[in-house]
């Protein structure tokens, strides 16, 4: 599906050589941003910054125009006054350049008039010279894997998560939350206006890349709503596609149109076609990256039925009600635990009445030790009468419990029955008082590959957006 | 109003001593740890350990029983095993003890039958005495103003927010969101199973309680709606009251039973009362917080029309179009600014088409310096034609663009524009990848009264909130 993608946008994705058009030996500028973040993020082609200035930087040369690069140009990065861009195209047509990426901004979202003139003067010159347009107003691509970052610099572990962004600020909040949620992107791209390539393009290219096996877009709009579901809905068949789209209501759309240049559409008009297509629609930028990171993990998984441990520790009783409203709420199941289950938690633990039932108790292990803990998660994971578990672990509670030895060993646990069991385990670790080793303990947890929320209520949700997907296409 | 629950309730939030029954001088136990927790939290009173191992605690003595501690007993709190409740109760009488608090469980909400005749004995035994019982299954009182922390220690400043809480779990995780988040309470409670004090008598006092101006209330179920709902109705006639009733579903209400023998009521029966008194019903702990935070910040403070700054530096502008979805979705405007603004933005910022709009784009100040930024956000909230603004910095691009010292200085902007204006102010701080100097932008923010949120979803649910209270009883 969508072969001939691979192919056509290999020099946006893998360019052997990147130039930087708009780098300054002297000022702080987006250009010279670029050539940096390339040069220490340690793209493996030659970097080629072009600026008037003349003189070095980051160690490399400074041609005074496209032309006079004497290597052979695969992609331009564009950082240059809107004024002078149909001049650099011609330049590009002469170094016979592949793809161009127009940092630059001012067109259509601008001035509707002016600005669309101008756009559709670009991409004639450059289809006349058999060259793609990334942009323009727009942070172009992020690559792990060719070691391409956004111009801000960072660049986290090559992945499988792929994602389209019209917005380059919500595409670089996507990059750095993937830093901190150890979400790994096969690659990322942010269009703008979308002049040339725009979503449908780069969601065949997605679709096609073997690398990728999960994709997210955040769309404002689109020029051509034909082509953009007809192609989701192909993607959708192949792979896990979850959807932001931003400008649903009319405050919403007021910027967006102003943002990228993109026109208002009815927010039931666009839920229902991505229902109809096969997308997974989310609602904001935490339940997009909630969903992209269980995707991740999870893959193409599907089961409601939840057992829910409310506090590993102590004091989970309160967050066993908010989890069993919150896993309703989003259309899972918390079922009652097998009477074997029961019968030997029961054994286990004691013979209080409330570790019978599901959400379940299992802090009177703190008694008896981790080993006893341990068991209880053991068998509560291997009911058969449950298709995953979601955990609560209040650090705040289980810090002065366990110590913090305990609760190494704790996501040492945890980590290991990930790799033992097929039965996905959710583990929620809400803010408190003990922030460092929250967030230390996330981060174990997360580079574990487990799925690690900050409250039920968003565990739930994306658990439901992973139903919501599977449930259409059955898992594999 | 509900005066005589001051003088009722003040050996509970007032005690002159309080005797811990159930410390021990060998182990780690709940009454070990409450003993140590009051000496640290230089409770003023005297404090009386009580335990058979006898010896010393925390450089106290500990007594062998409660009728051999040899001062006078205004509040006793019990953690010994269920067997013993009872005589412990004639100790208190004899000792003429005013209130106990049972942190002891293993009641009604184990055993609905044995537990509830149990509870039933207590109830007569404490009323033949003239003692208030709070709880059992419940972890008390919290009252920074006479330093009495929770069992887990921490205890922060003394406030304007009250809160009344059935679970011990979610009363805590109250208390350390609030050292967290800077939310400082006036005195809390957990009253688990509630036997004789419940909600009402709580929410009562904290409705006469001179130092509560906001309530915030975690409710599982009552054994006397109509007292409940009466008490809600005339508690919301004089204070803001937020309401989070957990177990609204089949799974969370299963919880609720096994976790404080609360039985099950209709969700829509619930939502429609809360509605009715005039509360504001919130649906998780997330959203109690932040509720809960901006009236303490704001006050008795109403307005539905935003101006949103979508970014303070670059890359605000799908956060702009999101923050407008946000917004409209929870019934806030987002009208165009007055032509005078836009005229004035245009002049300092430059002929940008985008600035003239609302979610405005102020990025372009970056290119003149701070001033230039603080003037624009203050020509904003200057605007007449809006009632709020809504200011997302996100911290990942304000560093580079500003530096830490640039970031120090709007923080101080923000601190010094919400003395100086009487138009809230609210910031938005996305997590991302600089969090250690996110988290500290937040403290500052939040020390200096802001009100400080991780999403914009958040932010404008609260604001909704503040505005569904608000409107009814009219700000004053």
């Amino acid at each position: 599906l969508f072969e001939e993608k691979l192919r056509e946008l290999e020099p946006i994705f893998y360019p052997r050589s990147i130039a930087v058009v708009g780098a300054s030996a002297n000022s702080v500028n987006a250009g010279s941003a670029w050539v940096r973040s390339l040069v220490a993020a340690d793209f493996p082609g030659s970097i080629y910054p072009v600026g008037s200035s003349g003189g070095r930087i980051a160690n490399l040369e400074i041609f005074p125009s496209l032309r006079q690069v004497p290597g052979e140009v695969d992609y331009v990065i564009v950082a240059i006054p809107r004024q002078s861009v149909l001049e650099l195209l011609d330049d590009c047509v002469a170094k016979n350049v592949k793809a161009v990426q127009f940092f630059t901004a001012g067109f259509s979202e601008l001035d509707a008039h002016q600005g669309r003139r101008l756009e559709q003067q670009m991409v004639e010159r450059a289809r006349r010279g058999n060259i793609r347009i990334v942009g323009p107003n727009c942070i172009g691509v992020y690559c792990p894997e060719q070691r391409i970052p956004f111009v801000m610099g960072a660049l986290g572990r090559s992945g499988c998560v792929g994602f389209v962004s019209q917005s380059g600020g919500i595409a670089g909040k996507l990059a750095t939350l993937g830093l901190a949620r150890q979400i790994d992107y096969s690659k990322g791209v942010s269009f703008g206006n979308g002049i040339d390539l725009d979503a449908s393009d780069f969601l065949q290219y997605l679709a096609a890349d073997t690398k990728t096996k999960v994709i997210g877009a955040y769309l404002e709009g689109t020029r051509n709503g034909v082509r953009l579901f007809g192609t989701m809905q192909s993607v959708a068949r192949v792979k896990p596609l979850v959807v932001w789209k931003g400008g649903r209501t009319e405050a919403g759309a007021q910027a967006a149109r102003s943002h990228t240049g993109s026109m208002a559409s009815s927010p039931a008009v666009w839920s229902a076609a991505l229902r109809q297509v096969g997308a997974v629609e989310v609602y904001s930028l935490e339940e997009l990256t909630d969903t992209l990171l269980l995707l991740q993990q999870l893959g193409r998984w599907q089961g409601k039925r939840a057992a829910i441990i409310g506090g590993l520790a102590d004091g989970g009783g309160g967050m066993s009600v908010s989890a069993g409203d919150a896993c309703t709420d989003n259309g899972l199941e918390v079922p009652p635990l097998s009477p074997e289950t029961k019968r030997e938690l029961g054994t286990l633990l004691g013979e209080e009445g409330s570790i019978l039932h599901n959400p379940v108790d299992v802090s009177q292990a703190q008694f008896r030790g981790l080993a006893t803990l341990f068991r209880a998660v053991d068998l509560v994971v291997d009911d058969p009468a449950i298709d995953f578990v979601l955990i609560q672990e209040d650090i705040d509670i289980v810090l002065p419990i366990y110590s913090r030895q305990g609760l190494e060993k704790i996501s040492e646990f945890f980590i290991h029955l990930k790799s033992r069991q097929n039965k996905p385990v959710v583990v929620v670790l809400p803010p408190g008082s003990a922030e460092p080793e929250r967030l230390q303990t996330e981060q174990k947890l997360l580079k574990g590959s487990l799925p690690v929320f900050c409250s039920v209520e968003r565990a739930a949700r994306a658990l439901s957006n992973l139903n919501r997907y599977s449930f259409r296409r059955g898992a594999s």
